[in-house]
């Protein structure tokens, strides 16, 4: 999905509330020069979000 | 749509709520240079609509 | 009107509600080169405006 | 009064809310270079407001 | 008092709510190379305010 | 502690609300090149906390 | 965990509540050139908050 700032996270969508909230396993954050940073399983804040996308 | 920072997404609206979160389908986001990147069905947060157009 | 970001939208108003989301008729994206850029109805989203003149 | 984003607006007070939205008579956008753009009568959203003076 | 953007407003306090909007009387914005702003009577929106010192 | 924009700012915790919003004692805004400002007390609004620490 | 304007902080987790606001032990923040600054105990406002990871 993508999030504010221009960043992307990719990941499994384990669970979401009303706000948005994700919480993603696997995760990994996208970065321009194709080098993934892995993260584990992330708690997102929903106000972050721009969109999401499978 | 236009949404914050600048940037234009497209796609078949099948959904909304009252925060102006949105479903698209075959969403596009619209870069620049004429080139789209493809999203596929997308949910987008309201608070990143600047506005919404045919 | 005058929206965040520098941004200026002119259009009919056809309606609005109590967060100042706005629907226009036959909306234009000024541009400052003078090239206005059409945007047909639009929904624009209240908490990007900054003023509405006529 | 003083705007976010730097911008100074100046006009006759008719009616406000609240929230700080103001209904300004005459109002001008002042530019940092002298020369003033005449508004009319605008509809100013209170969360651009930083301050107000006379 | 310090407010968002680096500015610097210096006042009398007359008045505050719970939102720390405040009325300030003989304010004056001032400037980093020492010349101040006089703005008289100012009503400051409190979500500008970083921190309010003597 | 930590406030928005990169800025540190010191002193004795004297009280705070639910809002995060902070009054502190004997202040001071810490300057990178080393120089403290000293601000006295200090009312802090809390939305502009990124963290507390000793 | 990723905040708000690039940065990066690490701790154990010691509580949190509804607002994502949290409460670390022996936090740092990661700075890019890899020299951490600790921090102690601290409390970090949930609203700079862009995502928790282990």
């Amino acid at each position: 999905m993508r999030i504010r700032g221009g960043r992307e996270i990719r990941g499994e969508l384990q669970g979401y509330d009303l706000h948005m909230n994700l919480v993603l396993d696997n995760a990994e954050e996208m970065v321009s020069d194709g080098e993934n940073i892995p993260l584990g399983t992330v708690v997102l804040r929903g106000d972050n979000v721009v969109y999401i996308s499978p």
